[in-house]
């Protein structure tokens, strides 16, 4: 099981309208075959600058690339990510112990 | 529930001794009280230079602070960790939706 994770700051402050509708477009990655246990995440530590995090799953390397090459992921990253987005860093594991 | 990551990279090289040993050194670390679910991460993106992760979960901030100041804690930070670690981030996280 791979389990992939995003880190993120957006360019909007919090609570404001253009957040919202980064989070409202979202919405379309938890329907996108293969994705497992979509999470929104609140980041809480004061170690590093990121806010918010997205995490999902996925059973295996092939639905995690057809994830990254499909159409309406495509789409959120350049209509959404990368205009909203002011820092992240993605960081992927598999629980070995 | 608090959800506390952390990732690194070791200075010493994969399989080596001195790896087994930092391992085998942080297994006190699940024992502390209060930490729940302790899991070793293998970190698999290509994306950042981390290479492996623990993950483990609080029901708190009392139970995560006692585990920070735990003397067990303290002590694998100063005899395995400092030494040990080339580089690493801390990502903690609470889940909201």
């Amino acid at each position: 099981m791979i389990h992939h994770t995003v880190f993120f700051k957006l360019n909007s402050p919090a609570g404001s309208e253009s957040e919202k509708e980064f989070f409202g477009a979202a919405e379309v990655l938890t329907a996108i075959p293969g994705v497992l246990d979509f999470r929104k995440l609140k980041e809480i530590s004061p170690k590093n600058h990121f806010d918010y995090g997205f995490a999902m799953k996925f059973s295996g390397r092939e639905e995690y690339d057809r994830y990254n090459t499909h159409p309406q992921h495509v789409l959120f990253v350049s209509r959404y990510w990368v205009p909203s987005v002011a820092d992240f860093i993605e960081i992927d594991y598999e629980v070995i112990a």
